[in-house]
């Protein structure tokens, strides 16, 4: 448990600028025991650790060397976006030096932004696969090229090793080619030479927390032009790079769900930064369209393995659900940057469920294998030709985005936690974990075996004495009852100050004064709407934040596909230190179809309503769906159905 | 009605060689009216005639002209298999002109056959894509290069042109492609330069049937050969080349669809003029795990868009089913060489079931506009991206596969509706059409308006008098209730002398006697196997061999995906001569969902069982699903829930 008592200035990403229209700003949080803090650890031991070696023998590196002309041989790797797993991994090893001195880490981070340096050209310029694949022409490939989004994660890196070190060396490059693209791109009648957007949005977000580095205002309007230039058709119109309309015009979140991520997260920075309410209106509402008919229940997003799609509204397949790791952390920054703007607790709600499924179901229990693609169901007899959409966790992938972009998120998640109070002051509290909370004057320590537990104590360490504050936390949307015991008072659902998904207490506090919140976490069944064709007749069960799921290493004697579920039947809780590193299951009843092999060759027969098949009973053993795939190769199933 | 008294041998496709191992041969055919007739004339008025102009624009011809050295300019055409589009129209076409004379057809036919013949080379090479783009490195990429593809379907065109004309201009380029291919092709050891196969298989099947035209056991062995080697990893192993396990050892259909069964049909008809068992019996094993876990309602076959593969077992999709034209095609080439080879009535189930509803939805009513995917559903507000792979008609695809091919089956037809019985001679009937069946001294007169009307009167207008023979007839596995009436005889279901799906008439017949068989055509609701995820809880509407659709056109004040449908009451016919050419439509009760538009932002919520939705009443009006998409666009679909 951590002991310090100052109120750190907050060293992660999404640092406001100071004129910023947000109705909430980052406080500080340290994760000092339980759930997170033991997938961060395992990120720092292991995960982070093993980047750079993975990055030789990928190749990434080696092309570095080739660009600053210390190496010879060919450039390796597939795609034009290699350079970025560099860049994504030394903002991950930033916010992880950011959170400790690492003595082995160090060294390797700055052995690489030395790389990454030497391998710029003199006018900022600085992309491996261009300078030596297509004989240095630029820019001539906007829409497959990805040399704005390559862009745009050196300048994240370089705001993270700035953040984290005080150093300049990678912010310096970064600047120069920021300032690069400032002399490249412009509008029509700008004098400009190229009036030109990414096909993979990134390098917009990217500029916006350039500028909270720097103060440097040309980066906000830079982002805000490849913002709005989206949508004219710049590249062929297509909605897969995010060109088909405005976004400012747009009804609903379309196409490649990352490009449309990383896009909407410039946005709403665009909107906090500058107030512009159509921007702000714009993110709202298409945010509302993807909660209500575009995620899956994990806050998994996109539907189509083809072009990596959102796919049309409430098509949410299970097998083939995409839901790319990259999206689910992309979904987080996102819903994080819509949090800090307005203020809404919902937001809060949809990180909390991503983070415990949809994203943590990408990384591995040991932290050295990886999903990129998270669906909700893999069959019995799931033939699977591997590589980087396999449904079985891969040491690294050919297209390696997610591993180093789990590991960024992981080493700053302490930076999603908390925030101030919409009045600048106070704390709101919108993930519970075991650690410290801290903004202007204030900290509060917390412990928690969340989600195991529901219970979490928050102590005040550090307060103005002079003046109340309140005390905000997010009561989550998943939660039927709650209680909550602030000194000699209790509350409950009942009769607790809760404001839209807030639980608000405000008073003068002391240090030492307790609050005591307890969520109730029962087991549930979960349905879906009904326009949800992939799960009809289908429910899921969950716990709290997680959602649970079957795995065939549960279940022996047989698959899961002939698993029907009994919903009549209570649900029992099961924890189990020795499983999976220690989770805990929900026991469910079920039976096993008996259908007949009779020799058929037509699965389709006369509906016959009434007509049930019969069953044999078997206890249904669900695991948290983040922990699947972390034992032997085998069938998994979150939907189940019920009849 | 054909008044012709002859028993002509059949100019199609799959002519056994004289020492084939079949129960079965091919029969002649005519269609002189009625459903396919109508079909068959677009096809030869409105699609054929088309060909060449959008061969020309689309660069087919071209590039063959570039190959010969009578044009200049560039090569045109985005992929490897362009030529195909030439020879599948070729083969088309030639299969028209062997119906009937057509003046303006045939010197557009005489005309292509003469470009494809400049553009070979001296040593029989023909591929124009490898002859002008790749410097003429030929085999250098049989894994992506489709060279041996191309020359199967100019194998199967120079087939086609001979049977039809006599002339053997395309033969001789066919011979002399296949004998260079015998040079350069063979196993390690043969002394042949190359031990390869072909990514896409087309070109075994196509040997078969140049060894049956021209009696060349090499062209069979080659077949043989190319057929082994699949499996064994000379493609790199994986499935989607046909390449991970040799069609003997294999236990389920995988990979890339079309080229499965592609490579199905000729191990069936190796199996056929060989009489291998290990062969036979691979084949059946394969087709009995297609239908009875991959296989769409429609026939239609593939459940993947991503590398058109066909997933897992049970797995089958609706908005994402993938059904290319193309598979539906190969599945019919298939079934049929199967039916022959074994006898079975349960292939031309499947026939049935593809021709009426997965292939024939392919095509437009008017014959001008194509879907290369068929999904059993389109939801409400669904976002197309357009191209080859729309839910929406389109002219022409820049993959132009599925068009020829299409016509080359529409304008064969015949070829696949009727056989020998199992002794060589007497008739059995595979597909009820107006028109007339003959084989071997045997004419049989047909009158129906199937699928219409169940009724289907037979004559006998010629026949061998010294002798008994059998006429079967196929009771379609849809079917529950039929009679028959033969002379004075009558039987139903429960005392006519069915075997296996055949009704077996063994007589004396003269000329006039009469055969009325009437299947009954009450509308049905099936349902799938409860392993089919994607539409539990769902019914669809069917009418004899004809799936049915809701489509957004026939409901209006609202889209589909509210629609449930009552299955508790009666279906009933509407016969619709104005609508969509003529249909015969089934009208359903349902209700639409009345949903609070509650403006909550999360889709699940607790499950609640016995909590209905209420609902307004709807009368639904479904079209057969081959006729869907001939309107204006809007949502569709085949599975309709039913609570």
């Amino acid at each position: 448990m951590p002991t310090t008592h100052s109120a750190p200035t907050p060293t992660g990403p999404v640092r406001l600028g100071p004129a910023a229209h947000a109705a909430l700003r980052p406080a500080g949080a340290e994760i000092g025991a339980g759930f997170w803090h033991t997938r961060r650890e395992v990120n720092a031991r292991v995960s982070l650790p093993q980047g750079p070696q993975l990055l030789e023998s990928a190749g990434n590196l080696h092309n570095l060397r080739l660009a600053a002309g210390t190496a010879e041989g060919d450039f390796r790797g597939g795609y034009p976006f290699v350079d970025t797993d560099v860049y994504k991994w030394l903002e991950a090893a930033s916010w992880q030096l950011a959170r400790q001195p690492d003595a082995a880490l160090r060294p390797e981070v700055d052995r690489i932004v030395a790389l990454v340096a030497a391998a710029q050209q003199p006018d900022g310029y600085l992309n491996t696969w261009f300078q030596l694949r297509q004989g240095g022409e630029r820019y001539r490939d906007l829409r497959w090229g990805h040399e704005l989004y390559c862009a745009g994660h050196l300048l994240q890196a370089a705001v993270a090793h700035h953040r984290a070190t005080g150093n300049t060396e990678l912010l310096d490059v970064a600047r120069r080619f920021a300032d690069h693209l400032g002399q490249v791109f412009g509008p029509p009648g700008s004098g400009k030479p190229i009036d030109g957007i990414d096909g993979h949005p990134e390098v917009e977000t990217a500029l916006v927390e350039l500028y909270r580095e720097t103060g440097e205002r040309d980066y906000l309007d830079l982002a805000g032009y490849f913002v709005d230039r989206h949508g004219h058709g710049l590249l062929g119109g297509e909605a897969y790079c995010q060109d088909r309309v405005p976004v400012r015009e747009a009804a609903d979140v379309e196409g490649h769900a990352v490009r449309q991520l990383y896009l909407l997260a410039a946005v709403t920075d665009l909107a906090t930064e500058t107030g512009e309410p159509e921007l702000r209106a714009a993110a709202e509402r298409l945010w509302h369209a993807m909660t209500t008919t575009k995620t899956h229940l994990t806050g998994g997003l996109g539907a189509h393995h083809d072009e990596e799609d959102f796919g049309d509204p409430y098509e949410l397949p299970t097998e083939r659900a995409y839901c790319e790791t990259c999206a689910a952390i992309a979904s987080v920054q996102w819903s994080w940057r819509m949090a800090l703007l307005t203020g809404e607790a919902r937001y809060g709600d949809l990180i909390e469920r991503t983070l415990y499924n949809g994203f943590l179901a990408g990384v591995s229990l040991d932290g050295e294998r990886w999903l990129y693609v998270n669906p909700l169901q893999v069959r019995d007899g799931h033939t699977d030709p591997g590589g980087d959409q396999s449904a079985r966790r891969t040491r690294w992938f050919r297209c390696a985005c997610c591993p180093p972009n789990a590991m960024r998120l992981l080493a700053s998640l302490e930076h999603y936690l908390s925030s101030t109070d919409t009045d600048g002051e106070g704390l709101r509290v919108h993930q519970y974990v075991s650690g410290r909370y801290s903004s202007h004057g204030i900290g509060v320590r917390a412990e928690t075996d969340y989600p195991w537990h529901g219970t979490v104590a928050l102590t005040v360490e550090e307060t103005p004495q002079d003046r109340p504050w309140t005390l905000s936390l997010r009561i989550p949307a998943w939660c039927r009852e709650f209680r909550v015991r602030v000194g000699t008072l209790s509350y409950d659902r009942t009769d607790a100050p809760v404001e839209n998904g807030w639980l608000r207490l405000t008073r003068t506090w002391a240090p030492g004064d307790e609050v005591v919140l307890e969520l109730a976490l029962e087991p549930r069944l979960t349905a879906a709407d009904p326009r949800v064709d992939a799960v009809r007749g289908c429910a899921a069960i969950e716990r709290g934040p997680l959602v649970y799921c079957l795995e065939q290493a549960d279940h022996p004697g047989g698959g899961l596909d002939d698993i029907v579920l009994d919903p009549t039947r209570p649900l029992a809780v099961k924890h189990r230190p020795d499983l999976l590193g220690g989770i805990t299951g929900v026991v469910a009843a079920g039976y096993r179809r008996r259908l007949p092999d009779d020799g058929r060759w037509w699965p389709y027969r006369d509906a016959e309503p009434g007509t049930g098949t019969a069953g044999d009973a078997v206890e249904l053993t669900a695991i948290p769906y983040y922990a699947w795939a972390n034992r032997q190769d085998g069938s998994m199933r979150v939907w189940l159905p019920t009849s």
